[in-house]
């Protein structure tokens, strides 16, 4: 067993919330308190806080912090409605986002029922926020726990975008399966994608693997393919966005590129998410619409102009990975394999949802 | 018809040579002159010029530019083995550079037993690489003539790295096949990768595209699978910097992985390249030794630094793509469809070479 240091990306203290800035880092490791409702959004937004779990929980405070407002403010509750769409309307994939902000908004309105003092509420729907960091931080370590079993004693393991401490309440997804694989004192060496335009694996994958000292090395994303087809590459695993009923994901563009390039090199992809990621009302893949994000952040990358003034571009946020390409889904409630719409139902009736 | 723009990226005026500085593309178009032996080592070598045939063509002139440095200093021109060999180490892969400098080193030595003049060596070995250029844009105008036909009257075409003007002597080899079809009159929309870490793609390729006024849009390079998904790609085409004898190519990091993602959707992957990348010697792909370039490379962008200074970073610059994923092949000479050793063999033995 190794030690691991515990990196968290948000912190809550006096009902005010502190973020890590993700936009500087690599190169400044920078808190900023987002103090309404309108600056939560603005954050999530502009990706000074991105990742599906992290966004589910810094929406979750965000609604808090919008009906504090709104206390303060002497205003009416019912205007906490507005809070919850400002907030549903900044990024449209991510589902935990939108069942992070439901269950603030049932709490909501039983504390409303029950004829909580207005004080009471707010008090009450930080508890709540907080709840789901924890949840989240604890379904995190178990993911981690069921996940790294899958991986072998020395294992080369490719990883994209960041699922890691910073995309979560801490911990990660993805890359809180190799966390828990290197704490466990396996042989880890983690090949981390660039992830093209925005960098996340660049700039707080890497980042993060060196704040723990894990061997890693940085690859260009249109690399992947030669590593695995060098034998370079032992397992794929990445997070999701939105998992739908039948097991297709949506996750950063580039993974359905991954998931075929290891179809084709027999090298297993897994996707490890919480169980809040599944949308079981969504049927499948196709019928996410997704994300398309401004042309400017593929003609920039960091701060640097990289293409003709004139030049159009295409920015899909995201894209959908069939089930049909996933070797197994770890979840902080056990692993699915064969992933199909049957067995996913099978898992959510017997390991209660 | 359409009227094309005839870009040319080198010119040679009184035994001077300029090339467009294509480091400060998109950003700037910079002529420099490049006036000795090793001022052209060192900007092969910096990509200052970059693309296997012009690589082959700025070395021709070099070599031409070397000698012409030992006349003027009254040196002995037995020193022009030391040109050739400072030549020969800029860049590995880019089999074109050998051809090149092969050929002017025959014709320097029949140029020496003839008894020449040290004035008429130089002279002839600066027509000698004039013939080179000439050649290549002759060969490129014939591979855009065949292979343009291969594209459907209204198609979306996939393209990675540069192989247009910038790379070539003028016209392009994979670009030259877009503009040829292009100039035909077809309805052409190209889809540009960006080609990391280099970035030719989003500041080469796209600048040519915005110079001659055709349709593209520029995507990362993660994005072209998800793109071959929803159906919005017809065809892939790209270059080569090697194609050994068995049809294997040698060709931007990246390249292997469309090769699979094309064969998965089922669109036609085309390669296109002058007869003088064939390297009849090598019997396959695995034999050649793959450049690795700068881990700074990787962890850079254009000017930005872009992850951890403590992380390590993989950069191969060439990738093999087997030449059971490939369509066909597009030469000077004609097409080669069932790309196989046997077929090759034919090819040359019927279309000399």
């Amino acid at each position: 067993m190794r030690r691991i240091k515990d990196l968290r990306p948000i912190k809550v203290k006096d009902l005010k919330l502190y973020v890590i800035n993700q936009l500087e880092l690599p190169v400044k490791t920078k808190w900023v308190e987002l103090s309404n409702c309108q600056e939560v959004a603005d954050a999530i937004k502009n990706m000074v806080i991105r990742g599906a779990p992290l966004i589910g929980i810094v929406g979750a405070y965000g609604f808090a912090i919008g009906v504090k407002e709104l206390v303060e403010k002497g205003e009416d509750l019912k205007k906490a409605e507005e809070i919850k769409n400002i907030l549903e309307r900044t990024r449209p994939t991510a589902v935990n986002l939108f069942w992070a902000l439901d269950r603030m908004w049932n709490r909501f309105n039983r504390l409303l029922e029950n004829g909580e003092s207005r004080e009471q509420i707010v008090h009450q729907l930080f508890k709540e926020a907080e709840k789901i960091e924890l949840e989240d931080y604890h379904a995190n370590r178990s993911i981690g726990g069921y996940g790294q079993v899958l991986l072998p004693e020395k294992a080369n393991v490719l990883t994209h975008c960041n699922t890691g401490a910073l995309a979560t309440s801490g911990w990660g997804t993805a890359l809180g399966v190799i966390r828990s694989a290197y704490e466990e004192g396996k042989n880890i060496t983690v090949y981390v994608d660039e992830t093209r335009p925005y960098l996340q694996g660049a700039r707080l994958t890497a980042w993060e693997l060196v704040y723990e000292g894990i061997p890693h090395y940085l690859i260009t994303d249109s690399s992947a393919g030669f590593l695995m087809k060098r034998g370079m590459i032992d397992a794929v695993i990445v997070g999701a966005d939105r998992i739908t009923r039948n097991g297709d994901v949506a996750n950063k563009i580039g993974t359905y590129a991954l998931s075929v390039l290891a179809k084709e090199h027999n090298i297993p992809f897994y996707v490890a998410a919480p169980t809040s990621t599944f949308d079981l009302k969504t049927e499948k893949g196709e019928d996410i619409v997704i994300e398309e994000r401004s042309e400017e952040e593929v003609k920039r990358c960091g701060e640097c102009d990289i293409a003709p003034q004139k030049s159009r571009a295409i920015n899909y946020s995201f894209d959908i990975t069939p089930s049909s390409n996933i070797t197994a889904i770890i979840t902080e409630k056990g692993i699915i394999s064969h992933v199909n719409e049957e067995h996913i139902k099978q898992f959510f009736k017997y390991r209660g949802e």
